[in-house]
């Protein structure tokens, strides 16, 4: 039936219709509809709600979000019916009763999932249903491609392109600010794509913000990479594998973590940026994503393969999880330790080894060094003030200050020393525990909020030395950050002997 | 953070809140908030949608059923902060990695489902992991008590209460309104909940409703059991066992049949309205929901062993399920054909006879006829009027008209005859392409609207004698469900040789 548009600012990727009109087309709340404006050719699909008082008989009321596809102006006359249910709905049927998904199936899955044709609770049984009975590497592989397919590409004239992953887990993990521009100042182009932080305390374009603007299209980070070789931007704003956040939305109410979804996601990725060469960063250990070696060799085995798949020349170096890398947690006191590594500060030892590291790889991948020797020639690129010119360029690019110095990015002005209640060894350092405080102090939304950890695990420690710091923009985040980190005791200092076993009785 | 109430008649079980006030509050679109009215001493839970226009900071927009929970009224302050991950989240997760739930565990996924604490995604999730892993018997018994538990149950004092349930899947089966008055004229009750028409085009609650209203809060069905023996009421309006009716919401995009929670949701509604002696129709045949009678005896032996679990005396009825039952589909025109025989007509054969069968197997169980007997004892309830008196006090007793006569009860104004193109045999009768026309035509919404089958599969026929004919209470439904009609082609009249095989050719 015509409806005439009214537009509600209401986030939420639907449409209101007057309970008559629901009727008279049948559809119910929650149902879906077809809307076709047919004179500028443009037809949708969405969910239903209904008022019987909102809006009048006669008037559909458009969500912010549908507009955005709609593009209909207050007014406009729209044909809307009930919609046909969409084909990919059998083929997740077909994977609950433990079938393959076929190339034509995951494309037309992964393009209803971009479009919003499927509704939360449908790509939520896609993910279940994936995550349950598994993908196959073919069924990843077109995944891959289907995500990459259905959002945007950089083209790159001139290569090899690098990029790089860290499968995450790891608190404080801010090498990316230090391999970019590493690699950068090589000769090699580096267009790197963050994320914010989901569960922790500041993801990659978190910590980039602190320096400069991150939200670029695609064709805007082409442009920087091609100028100064690399950027850091919030992948979220480009159209890269739009697919892949919605996916991620859906798995993390259930903290589901689907392997092969989690490997197409990032090779996606990868691939839409242009990449020919790719070091994956496997953090392993307790309470990290990759509890075992084994794991990650078994997953490090699949995103070669995967590579292989795609024409990408894949790398993945384990590293040690259950640490944090450096010393900080929260956007201002990463973005400073890095910036201070960059100018020349000699540690944090674990944040200085791990990207020069994971820069090395990729160096020797490119043949910018031989076998053995990229270590080395990321240390020099370092240590000779190219690293820190070379992300001079990259913030410039991005809109930032180019002349900002380590010194300049301060930490909140709330500040809470936890200090040790006794003398000892610090014997545990709870990671989650950590993530936890800094959100509570405000990070990654406050960027002076967070951690600065002065003792690590195995540090010997006096009675009333500071082990951590919690720094907050606003005093009563600070609070309460103190108030839970007094229950969940992320520190434990005990002496080196933990428990006297007493003799047994005698009987 | 305190903010004011405003109620939206939205029918999304939702807040609209302005996006400031959410950032304060640190909730992105579709994350959860609890709501707190703390003088009322209510707490909900309820997904947000954020606006920057529609509401002023400092105010929250209640969708309407929220507020059946919530009770506020404009202007209430209310105490909103982010809500805690609700436990059933990680009992689902348990599942998709193929864990068991406890009893305590399903418990609180059911209530979580009944308080619209579990979003759409979250309980299609749920339906996704029990569906693809299963439930062990154990688990049924858990779902179908937790089931019974948070709803509303109904209390006899007087035993044996009969109850029966049809799995469905066949159209035109309308043998409850033979059965209900069978059972309560031999002096047994029987309260019978129905549902409406999900994908049908007409459930037994559609149908009664010709008859009389079937919208009845629970203690209402036991006061009019109590009073005449009997009830035809639609089990929606009751509260007894409302997990299920969400449930099957959700399984409905996938066409989800889960045996264990199909098991759970029909005997929760026998258990909740005190049943102690259920019969289970189990139609069996192709294009039915159980293909083979060893499928048919297999879900019989789990309804059998649940009933023994809970108490209840189990007894089922694989029954032919490939051709319609009776002559008609739609509202009116089966409530005409189910009418006509309480009245004394002599057929149609497979309506009287399915509907005494399985009265007669609940007249046995309740010792009220021998063994072997239960058939004539129905038969004769059935022809002596009795039963047509019965279901009179029961219309009357639900509020409609108790003189009402199948002449009464008429078709559509619109009509349309589907004639033989060419002498021969009716050889095929489309079950599902019946019941889509039935529903073009307006069914079961528009009560007129329907098919009258006069040529069933098998029946010979000449050109241009009529198949069957379309009723429509409105003129437009009526050339719809023509038009598709042409094309689906439910009915196949061939000549007995279907196909001529040519001798093969000399080579």
């Amino acid at each position: 039936m015509k409806l005439t548009v009214k537009l509600l600012d209401i986030a939420n990727r639907g449409v209101l219709l007057h309970s008559t009109d629901a009727q008279n087309i049948r559809v119910r709340d929650g149902d879906r509809v077809q809307i076709a404006d047919e004179t500028a050719g443009i037809s949708v699909q969405a969910h239903v709600d209904t008022t019987s008082s909102l809006i009048e008989p006669g008037v559909i009321g458009v969500y912010r979000p549908l507009n955005a596809t709609l593009a209909a102006s207050e007014g406009t006359p729209v044909e809307v019916r009930s919609a046909e249910r969409p084909l990919s709905l059998s083929y997740i049927k077909k994977k609950m009763d433990g079938g393959r998904f076929t190339k034509d199936e995951t494309l037309e899955i992964v393009k209803d999932i971009v479009d919003d044709t499927l509704s939360p609770g449908e790509i939520t049984a896609y993910v279940t249903a994936s995550y349950i009975n598994g993908l196959d590497m073919d069924e990843v592989e077109y995944l891959t491609r289907a995500m990459v397919e259905t959002g945007e590409r950089l083209q790159f004239t001139r290569h090899p392109v690098v990029d790089k992953h860290s499968i995450g887990g790891v608190p404080g993990n801010k090498i990316t600010l230090l391999i970019v521009p590493i690699i950068a100042a090589s000769g090699l182009r580096i267009p790197k794509t963050s994320s914010r932080a989901i569960t922790g305390a500041g993801g990659t374009a978190d910590l980039m913000e602190v320096l400069a603007p991150v939200s670029f299209p695609a064709a805007e980070v082409q442009k920087m990479t091609e100028k100064v070789g690399g950027a850091i931007v919030w992948g979220g704003a480009t159209n890269i594998a739009p697919a892949d956040d919605k996916i991620i939305t859906y798995e993390y109410p259930f903290r589901i973590d689907a392997r092969g979804q989690m490997i197409a996601s990032v090779m996606a990725k990868k691939f839409a940026v242009g990449a020919d060469i790719v070091v994956i960063d496997i953090p392993v250990g307790r309470n990290t994503k990759i509890a075992t070696p084994q794991e990650g060799r078994k997953l490090a085995r699949e995103f070669i393969e995967l590579g292989e798949r795609l024409g990408m020349r894949v790398e993945c170096a384990l590293s040690y999880g259950e640490s944090l890398v450096g010393h900080t947690i929260g956007p201002n006191l990463e973005v400073h330790e890095a910036l201070a590594v960059l100018e020349g500060a000699p540690e944090p030892n674990s944040l200085i080894q791990k990207s020069l590291s994971i820069a090395g790889i990729a160096l020797e991948m490119a043949g910018k060094a031989a076998y053995g020797q990229g270590f080395d020639m990321a240390a020099d690129l370092l240590r000779s003030g190219k690293a820190l010119e070379k992300m001079r360029q990259i913030i410039e690019v991005q809109g930032g200050d180019p002349t900002v110095k380590a010194e300049d990015i301060v930490p909140g002005e709330y500040r809470f020393d936890v200090r040790a209640p006794q003398d000892g060894y610090v014997i545990e350092l709870n990671n989650s525990a950590l993530v936890t405080l800094a959100r509570l102090a405000g990070s990654p939304y406050d960027h002076g909020a967070g951690l600065d950890i002065h003792a690590k695990k195995g540090t010997r420690v006096r009675k009333g030395d500071p082990i951590f710091t919690i720094y907050a923009d606003r005093e009563w985040r600070l609070e309460r950050a103190i108030e839970v980190g007094r229950v969940l005791m992320p520190v434990v200092v005990e002496g080196m002997v933990l428990e006297r076993i007493p003799p047994e009785r005698w009987v």
